[in-house]
């Protein structure tokens, strides 16, 4: 028995939701690119759950369902409020839907449909926790979401208090279809580790957030933007890369496991930047993203990742860089749900070995001798 | 490609915590049956993280360092104030931890210093959470920690307001050592896989106990406490297992992964159950286990595992059934910690793959044309 480090290269489950087959990504079989161009967010997240692509009806249908569910119970809003203001927004992320099953009753119902009811209520209510605690640290009262809007409409406006522009609408929500899914990520892992022991959902879903806030996975993004914020401006990027590059330091947004040619979803959000700057009139920070691209996969061959260019696309849509990786999971919970779903399908529990390396035959001394 | 199920069989990482070799558990080495004759918990907590067992000063000083932190912030009790009644005990243990989180300043500080000062407090203060629950839902107010006692000790003291036999004592000190770690079991595997984007330990900790809480896992002496309830007395044994048996229906507390030829830890806690029903002039929940082990083993060839005899033995000390997984995370959570110790030593992020099984190629159609 030899140890596979981190499991590279392991098959551990079949899934039929989404791939990654020589660079390309599908969602369901449907390419990322397909997806991103024409595809809304709520199309997406239906399309994760139930395997297709839905007409009008089955949409307005899961859309009145979001709309029904995305307020959260008072006593989770209570309990926010005792949050320190300066708490970490992905511990109160991981803290506050803990806490959300408290107040559901069916929070333990493994049946299929109550399963399916606890999807649409995590990917209603996730954006509502989060544009709840952005205002509540600043003392502001949370604003209830909006019936009849999207996903992305409802967190930007519960986040600011204002009607989005329709242009940030768009781009937040091509953003959310470009993170849904990822086949077995380190987080949608967590979550099926989690609920192969038939925990129920929200205990998986609690266990994705927890791996997403690590800086190897959804803190990749807050890292590049706090990179950005570094170097400052774009005459600044050529000394700092180079410095990093010559003392071989990691740059952070670029690589990634399972894409060696390229992130199929940078470009998207790379054309994202490039579009919200010339709306906002100021190309600064897409200007020294490229600049920085050119000089990393220039010298080391490592192209951007999905993390890169997401960060000057939320700092552009005037987002804090400390829901960066918040965002980034009221997107990725479509998927984690979707797998949770599949795992109770045809479920069994994710015990692996560990190759045992330390001492054998200890004798026991009694604490007197030693 | 190939789907390996469960990950049975692989081994996932090196590990020089526990071993499961032909058979036999150890600690770092020590034989299991050595540490649950000789060693208390807390020589057993100090084994798991440091590799090797305390001379009195060093057990003295870590002794007084879980006193210090067994008081959890009056912030998350106000919270646990505010949850419901009823609320599922391991949803409380999940929701609380992860709300301890918000008010350690060291949360995110990832030196090993911080990180080993970070796994006391969590060792010390999830019995505390626990007994605090157990008062609050019953309308009394939680009853904190008394310095100089063991974490056996204070655990039934808060939870009962009243000082614990010495007989309880013992016993729940042993059980506490018997349920410690157990190599790459279903919830250290999620704290693992937690931990390896470099998220913070109590993210690790928090989805351990979320993935414990499912019924293929921690769950299972819960079930086989409902299974000696269900049967109500010892004459009604055979009839009841007989049935089952015949039905081929699954019984709680029989078999395991791992083990083909019995659970160590089982005699352990088959004798503490005998003992404790001698004590409490009571032997009809050991005779009824017996009873059931006879016929089980006799029919089917499966051994009684870990959460067997647990469940009577609990239940003797005057526990209620729904906090015995939480006890579970109180002995496991000194693994749990060491396992991500260990992670944090040598990591790297642990990224599996899945085998597609779904269709490709899909074309997009508008929604005007589904």
């Amino acid at each position: 028995m030899t140890a596979t480090k981190g499991l590279e290269g392991i098959v551990a489950t079949t899934s039929s939701i989404s791939s990654i087959i020589d660079g390309v990504l599908t969602y369901r079989g449907y390419n990322i690119d397909d997806l991103a161009e024409y595809a809304t967010f709520e199309e997406v997240v239906y399309l994760l759950w139930f395997g297709n692509l839905p007409n009008q009806d089955k949409l307005s249908e899961l859309r009145e369902r979001l709309d029904e569910y995305a307020a959260i119970p008072s006593a989770v809003i209570d309990q926010m409020k005792l949050y320190p203001s300066n708490a970490n927004t992905m511990a109160v992320l991981r803290s506050a839907i803990s806490a959300l099953a408290l107040y559901d009753v069916t929070a333990n119902d493994m049946s299929r449909e109550a399963n399916v009811d606890k999807a649409i209520k995590l990917q209603a209510q996730l954006p509502t926790i989060i544009a709840a605690f952005a205002r509540i640290r600043e003392g502001k009262e949370p604003i209830s979401p909006k019936a009849g809007h999207s996903i992305a409409y409802n967190f930007l406006y519960m986040l600011n208090g204002e009607e989005p522009e329709n242009s940030a609408v768009v781009a937040m929500d091509k953003a959310l279809v470009l993170h849904a899914d990822h086949e077995l990520n380190a987080s949608t892992f967590a979550a099926r580790v989690t609920v192969a022991t038939l925990s129920d959902m929200y205990s998986g879903v609690v266990s994705a957030v927890g791996a997403l806030k690590g800086p190897l996975h959804g803190g990749a993004n807050e890292a590049v933007m706090q990179m950005l914020e570094e170097i400052g401006s774009l005459n600044r990027v050529e000394d700092y890369i180079q410095h990093k590059l010559d003392d071989k330091e990691k740059i952070m947004g670029f690589g990634h496991r399972v894409y060696k040619n390229g992130d199929p979803r940078a470009k998207h959000l790379q054309k994202m930047s490039r579009e919200l700057g010339n709306m906002n009139g100021n190309l600064e920070l897409y200007e020294m993203s490229t600049r920085i691209e050119e000089l990393v996969t220039g010298q080391k061959g490592l192209k951007p990742n999905v993390d890169f260019y997401s960060a000057s696309v939320y700092t552009m849509l005037g987002i804090p860089r400390d829901l960066f990786t918040p965002i980034f999971a009221i997107s990725r919970v479509s998927g984690w749900t979707a797998h949770i779903l599949e795992q109770y399908e045809n479920n069994r529990i994710i015990r692996p070995r560990a190759e045992y390396t330390g001492p054998l035959s200890q004798l026991f001394i009694p604490i007197q001798e030693r």
